[in-house]
């Protein structure tokens, strides 16, 4: 299906459910999918950080795509990461994710290199030329260690190189920059600004933001799209109070022992535990090499869940 | 073939020469790798940051190592990089790699991911657990943002996980620390500690390193070779001279305008574009998105090349 | 005076006036004063980063808060940094600051070292019991290299520590941690969340901050203070609108070139380049080593004054 | 006294040893010097990093200057540190430590601001113009977050600017840069080249450098002088295995708990625990806001100095 542009609303992340073998669960990662799509999201985002792609051979992201694209049947759009080093084993992962039916590839800057502005512009014109669909740059510096200036976004977007960015970079000054660059704009209009805040989706739309993409709306999707749509309301008190009931239920990303674990393996741990209380995934594994959840570190996570009424 | 237990000497980290439009170039890299086993290296190195592992495409790398390896039909050891964000990706290049022949991989900790320096354990237990062949550690914090811990890698090769040490950290004081740490004791002989910094193989040799890693041995192994001898030899003085004139040819790294382009860029480029100007490969193009070196740049690499009397 | 608590408003950080030979200017310094005070700010902050307390030697910095305090009379409160590498030179500073009428102090981490958070915090607890008036966290990890985490922000604040938090942490999700935090705790009734982010002030009065401590309003106090009374007045729009004035008027800091200075020397040439132009202060030096601004940078910076109808 | 061009040997960067209530305690530095100047080192230096200089106040660090060159009499140069965020303050070091009686004043690039390599030049240039005394840079990127470009320091050394380096960076291969580029010029004879690695100083001398600046000196200066002699001497075996030894000894920085401590408190605290036992110095205490080393953390002080032959 045509991504629409701009895309709105709430764009989950999709987690990857793993076997105890860390093979992908496909039952499991359909009754996710019921789940998102249950509660009212515009659109699925597979193949991100939430999803470990970073720890996904290639033969499981093919099979994450197809199963959700398979399984979602055109009732809404699927976006797909294409997550690698550089264009080239970028460009393969395009051509694999658009084959299984992704609808919109989403790409970060090149990363393990020593990258200069000029060779990102490049990276994702050749991306853009290369796809056979739209492109969303996806700006995230904790994983790829430069960030994108919000001027070359803009003018990759007038370029008709980019249809969007995902924003995780928790700078929202810049992220700004980008949505009221591109406002009013003849050569613009259609451009997505999606934030990956969970903290800060209500400012991010009450600034013009098109919608968002939360990790932790696999846990609480119909809470993420309440936000939403009292933020599209107009009742921002209504949208503030909300996305503070989610701010604390995010404290669940925090259960795992950093003495024992690195933040990315207590935060995905911590979804995955909480889908698995929930009843909605069969196995909490986290794949190879993230440390699991100590059994006291899930008792708080379904701590987090009671608190927030969802247990 | 076997690797030596050390393996000693100058190991280069073969470049990968290219075809104009992107693709390996087999006889090329066939004749650069004659040009390095004729200067009397001990053994090569593919799919390293030197052979742009991080740009190459997976069925690229499996031609580089089947040709490698084809081509140098058990003269010497082929060791192989098997670069990717976390584990499971990083076991199927392992598989790839050792199908092709590779008598030992080179493996880096996580990128892309918040790694636990716990995890970066795990995951060298489980590639060496997976791996037919030796593992050896790959730091360089430059590319994946965390650094090896010197106790850590002395540890992991106690417990036979790690066979070697490749340091590209830039830290001569914690590489140092493994060098001594493995030294008589009786659990780590046939450890192998290999320097990665260019301008410092006298002193890593002079320190007890068994061997060193140059990039830029692409373009004058025999000059590595020697500075090795020297060393060997004790000559230090010998070898400080040869050391000494490899820096100032190291210099052609910097010719690339760093308005226009990043460090890697620069250095890959120059260092093809020497093998291009000595005839030992058809194309000096690197890969993409990299920027190439322009005409006046370039002519500054001749200008190296002459002045260290190898044009 | 005794410090509102909470302090509420518009507190500009008061940039310092020098003459060309890079003293203080008293006269322009009062008129700046008269500037602010008369646009309706409810305090003032002075020895920030705004102020160049970095490179102010410690007679000017005496002459400086001499000078404010004697100039506001007491009409509004003086807030002043204290900024020092570690806790003895830091309580130097707090007992000179305090002599010269300073109604607050405001404190970083330890910088140049390396500091444990049970260091931080040693050091904030000491600040405030040599302190005789209230002391002020100030967040700013672009300049002390380490970030206060909200968890530790607040339990200082508990301890009645801290009496506030400016943040400059660019981490509006990290600020909304502590600003949730202490809504509603009875033993934080009266701490003062203040945000540093000139771009984002609607989003963080919108989510509950107290008031904000934005550079830019030295150049436009008026503009600051009329989007902080929308913001109170429920009028959410209209301080989006004024915000979105404010942020195309902060172009501004751009307008040095990157290639000649840094990004101070362009921020802090602009903003007094601009109360020059405005005719508040004589001389629109910064202090050593900074570059200056060249004419054609000056003049694109009357180019962002008359499009803000400034000028 | 005039700074010997170069200078040599061994330039212990002295402790500053403190009474329980954290003021400097004369008699015991007096006795430290003494222990130094005994061992044989060339040169001594204050107010850098090992002396806490970022700790002290202003009077401190002027009794500090003054104890030191009253007590040496001339008898060797005193180099002392005019650490401070940016020029103007420098300057008022500068003007202080040479009252004092300063032979050479060492100078850090600006920190806190973000510098420009066009201002850290201006900076030097501004100290130099300012200094009665030579101006020797200091190079420690991991107090002020920007690192002295090799070819920077070079260019400032011809233009009589800087009378040599005290190098902290880590970074051997850009220290050798400097060294090897000095060489042989006509308008750097006497340039001084000092590294601050206590584990590679052999390395650094067999490399080039004119001296070293250990901090592990202070505990055993008698060996860093062997270290220097047999060096010199040729002996590079030998100097060796005295480095080997010192590396040994300098495990002790590690003591100190990571979970309660930074690595600051770690090594001072060590340091300082070393000179106690070793009876040198009255009191081990380190200043506000450092954490303090338990007593099970000096008893492995103990042990690594019953190792070392030194208790």
């Amino acid at each position: 299906m045509t991504l629409p542009a701009p895309l709105t609303g709430v764009v989950p992340p999709v987690c990857t459910p793993l076997t105890p073998d860390g093979e992908v669960d496909p039952p499991s990662l359909r009754r996710l999918v019921d789940h998102l799509v249950g509660a009212g999201v515009s659109a699925l985002f597979v193949l991100g950080s939430s999803s470990e792609a970073a720890f996904l051979r290639d033969r499981q992201r093919r099979q994450v795509v197809e199963t959700v694209t398979a399984h979602v049947g055109g009732r809404l759009p699927v976006l797909a990461g294409a997550i690698d080093m550089t264009t080239p084993r970028v460009l393969d992962h395009i051509a694999a994710v658009t084959e299984a039916g992704a609808d919109a590839v989403v790409v970060t800057a090149p990363f393990y290199t020593r990258t200069h502005p000029a060779e990102t512009a490049r990276h994702f014109r050749l991306a853009a030329a290369a796809s056979p669909v739209p492109v969303i740059a996806y700006d995230i510096p904790s994983a790829v260690h430069t960030a994108l200036d919000p001027d070359l976004v803009l003018a990759l977007a007038a370029e008709g190189v980019l249809a969007g960015l995902k924003d995780s970079s928790g700078d929202l000054a810049g992220f700004r920059r980008v949505v009221t660059g591109a406002r009013g704009r003849a050569d613009l209009t259609g451009f997505t600004a999606l934030t990956g805040s969970e903290l800060l989706v209500d400012c991010a739309l009450a600034l013009g933001a098109d919608g968002a993409v939360p990790g932790l709306a696999n846990v609480d999707p119909h809470g993420y799209v309440r936000l939403d749509r009292l933020s599209r309301a107009g009742d921002l008190a209504g949208a503030r109070a909300e996305q503070e009931r989610l701010a604390a239920l995010f404290g669940l990303v925090g259960v795992g022992d950093p003495a024992r674990m690195g933040g990315g393996s207590s935060a995905l741990g911590a979804f995955k535990a909480a889908l698995h209380l929930r009843g909605v995934i069969d196995c909490p594994a986290t794949a190879d090499p993230q440390i699991p959840l100590a059994p006291r570190e899930v008792e708080r996570v379904a701590g987090f869940l009671t608190a927030a009424g969802l247990l």
